[in-house]
């Protein structure tokens, strides 16, 4: 067995020591399970496979509830075992994502700062049964250190009758005092949350439990499966390009203090770029107050622009994470990591005046953004904690290629397929194309600076068409609309595999 | 002239006393002016009134920026004389509301916490240029009183370089000591707003203004234009009974306080009827955290079940405004009107644990609500402050009747026709016919229980079938929806009059 005495530092506790089979069979049917992980970074990895194979000898179902996604250790093997009733509140993995769209998974698709709450209120069908916390060590007083994500762990461990720990000696202990773990207290009793800067601490660096709500403690040494990000191309480059002259130009207009202000960045590759673009930019002494910590970052650290971040999760690519390891005495100066409740709060996030940057998979015309669903029906992800932050924000921006399918998609359409930001969330939109600023604007003002400065050429025409007979057809109205027609770049694409028409 | 001396108290400030004439011939063709107001409460009448006729002559056009919706002397008469190039946050009125979906004026339809800081941050095209506010009086520090409401008031008069103050006769004086004025600081400077309670006073009960910053003082004794409420209809009355049942059930689960949680609640006609209803409810000790106080917020005062009212306006019939001027004395005691930066914010919003309680135009069965237009297209008023509280709240409520328009309407449709609060921001439907709880369930769970809970018979079995065939023709995927059939129902009414199929 894996040694993790050194970890467990209160000595009684040691006799909870267990295996991963042995805890996993403490997990009954239908339970509420809650973990830790946000992004594949620092959820439960033995436990997992151990109960999947438990799940497919005695057929039968849990419901998993996490900080966000999770690594394969985790969303996969419960998935391919059919172990997923239901799932909440944000997905990455192929088999969930399958599971969700053929009916298998039931999937609730919650902004991420509502999920703590929401479990703690009782809101999600019954409370926390069991929760399962990957650790980097087990303080004296029975406190759990996490690994490389806070998520919801600690709202997870409060409300749990059952409690099980994997230390993950993969884990380095540098890791210990990265965490500031705050859980507010519920109405009528709540207090403002007291952060004015991205570095405030607030609470300890443990998650609150104690040795009597310790259920077992399970040894680990599979590392966070970590992912590579997709190569910076031209049109990510021309993006961060167009933020970075946009930013100028609003410092200049004495809209924005010189060293910006808290910046959050979304997931995935076009945010990932846009942040190591910075690295390049004349900015200086920047901060982040943000979810998820990439190797941009690093970049900006490492570059001596970025003096603090703070997050929920780091989510290094492979080289990333050697890269953190390697300089974590330096990196965890300046990182911290916060429960995504806090991370994610409407009210630091307004307080702060977060500059707000996620990636649609479409927009429309008039400014309302779909995150989440792929021609309407089929969720790619969920909408993670782009509403949080987008609708809080100082300044509010959606990135997005102007096409998708070597350009038979427009992802920028006459009505988004599915909305999860409406047009009173969003300010700026942002394409290889341009940046429409939409601030102030009507929907009809939004509707021709979307098309003029963001849309495709090859699909500019149809907009300016569709908007020009839907302002003829609907005599002005605020919103032109013609909705028979609204949808059919849609149902085009799904006839006949392309919105041009032919 | 009306004697306003007593009024304005400090004496050298009696100099700058003029016209309505003349205080609106300081106005400039394109200027932004930011006036208060919110409902038809505490708006400026004279100086509106004149700056309409000088408009008249003259022809030209301001952007008018007030709280929210105001009385006729203000939106209808500069309406009608096609004085206004751009309209925000919110309007009511129909001379305006002809003019937005004609495309005579622009309209910005704002989340109503966001106006205050984005005039502030000069998001909105420039900055205010003119702030016209209503007042009960000016101290001797040359600070301001206001009266029914307090919406932006402080925020334009902090920014404007000219400030017109009307002081209104016709405001009772005991207004004084009614409100609560805090304006936060702006990032990176901004701190927590420290309301903890919805009595919790944190600022001064005047505007602070001094007297150099006061151009000219006008007088005025025109009343607030109020309207009568719709009487309170066997529909209402079920919906209000549903939601008294619900909260019922929520206690006895342990999910909410016995005297509750504060409660919000929105503009209309549903909205007062549900507040009234509370009167026979078994609740007690109750609190309100909202925009608007109107009349059954005194009948829950007169009946000793309301401790306390924190809101931006009083909002009363004409009936209920003369029985608040005739209970002034006691009402006083137990209502605090604040700016609506503080009453709409996400941060009090979610810490007080609101129950949120709005009205929407039409929900689909997936969860969306449309707040706003009229078949995707007219605007009806805009989102008001409901988007505030509905993904703040503690638990968020969504009302309407299930048909319009003698039936031809369902207002429980496929897909939305607009939206403005997605699935991610609703936690119950009400409607005469019952509740759908939508807590914690998936899109497909949810679909379910609105076409069985809160659907009219006339539309189930249209619903069920739409929702049937959705997930066989997309494979059962997480939202399933037939795209060229989505809007249909909207198209039909349209074309024939009816959503029903012939
Ligand atoms: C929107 C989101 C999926 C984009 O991620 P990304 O990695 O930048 O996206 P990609 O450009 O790789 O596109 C993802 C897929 O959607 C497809 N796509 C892109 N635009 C599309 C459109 N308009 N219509 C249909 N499909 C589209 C791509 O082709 C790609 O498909 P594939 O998986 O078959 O290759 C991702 O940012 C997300 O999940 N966001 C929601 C959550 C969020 O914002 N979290 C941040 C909060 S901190
Ligand atoms: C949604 C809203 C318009 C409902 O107000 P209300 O007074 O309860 O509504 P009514 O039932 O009288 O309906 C208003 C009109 O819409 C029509 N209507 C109702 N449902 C409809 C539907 N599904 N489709 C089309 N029209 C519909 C009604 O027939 C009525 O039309 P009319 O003016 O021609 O008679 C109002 O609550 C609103 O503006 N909300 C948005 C702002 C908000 O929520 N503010 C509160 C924040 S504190």
């Amino acid at each position: 067995m894996i040694n993790i005495t050194d970890r467990v530092r209160n000595v009684a506790l040691r006799s909870k020591i267990v295996s991963a089979e042995e805890a996993a069979a403490a997990i009954k049917p239908g339970m509420n399970i809650g973990t830790s992980g946000f992004t594949p970074a620092g959820y439960p990895k033995a436990v997992p496979l151990a109960l999947a194979e438990r799940i497919k000898k005695e057929k039968f179902q849990i419901n998993l509830w996490t900080g966000a996604s999770v690594g394969k250790e985790l969303d996969g093997a419960l998935a391919e075992v059919g172990g997923i009733q239901k799932r909440l509140p944000y997905q990455t993995n192929d088999a969930i994502r399958k599971g969700i769209n053929s009916g298998a998974i039931q999937y609730v698709d919650l902004h991420l700062s509502h999920v703590a709450q929401m479990s703690r209120y009782g809101f999600l069908g019954g409370k926390v049964d069991v929760a399962i916390v990957e650790a980097c060590a087990i303080t004296e007083e029975g406190h759990i250190i996490p690994t490389t994500s806070l998520g919801n762990s600690a709202s997870f461990v409060q409300s749990a009758d059952i409690v099980i720990v994997e230390i993950n000696t993969s884990q380095p202990m540098e890791l210990e005092g990265m965490h500031d773990v705050y859980i507010p207290l519920d109405p009528p009793n709540r207090q403002p949350v007291p952060i004015v800067k991205a570095n405030d601490r607030i609470g300890t660096p443990y998650i609150p439990c104690g040795p009597d709500k310790i259920t077992y403690i399970v040894p680990c040494d599979i590392p966070d499966a970590v992912r590579p990000l997709a190569a910076i191309d031209d049109d990510a480059k021309a993006m961060s390009g167009h933020l970075i002259d946009f930013l100028n130009n609003e410092i200049k207009q004495g809209r924005m203090p010189k060293n910006l202000l808290p910046l959050q960045s979304g997931v995935g590759s076009v945010a990932n770029a846009v942040v190591c673009g910075l690295v390049d930019s004349p900015f200086q002494n920047l901060s982040v107050f943000t979810e998820v910590i990439q190797d941009g970052m690093f970049d900006l650290i490492d570059a001596g622009k970025l003096d603090f971040a703070s997050g929920t999760s780091l989510t290094p690519s492979p080289d990333g994470l050697k890269r953190f390891y390697a300089g974590i005495g330096e990196y965890r100066k300046k990182i911290l990591l916060r429960p995504q409740e806090i991370a994610n709060s409407p009210e630091t996030a307004r307080r702060l005046g977060i500059i707000a940057m996620n990636t649609a998979i479409e927009f429309d015309i008039f400014g309302h953004v779909n995150s989440t669903h792929i021609m309407g029906s089929k969720m790619m992800n969920g909408i993670g904690g782009s509403g949080d932050f987008a609708r809080n924000g100082y300044l509010t921006f959606f990135f997005t290629n102007s096409i998708a399918k070597n350009g038979d998609i427009s992802s920028i359409v006459p009505m988004c397929s599915h909305f999860d930001h409406t047009e009173h969330d969003v300010d700026v939109f942002v394409t290889e194309r341009g940046v429409a600023d939409v601030r102030g604007l009507s929907p009809k003002e939004r509707a021709q600076v979307i098309i003029d400065k963001c849309a495709h050429p090859d699909y500019q025409p149809m907009l300016q068409d569709y908007l020009d007979r839907a302002i003829k057809a609907t005599k002005n109205a605020h919103t032109p609309h013609i909705l028979s027609e609204a949808l059919s770049w849609h149902v085009r694409f799904l006839e006949t595999g392309s919105m041009k028409s032919k």
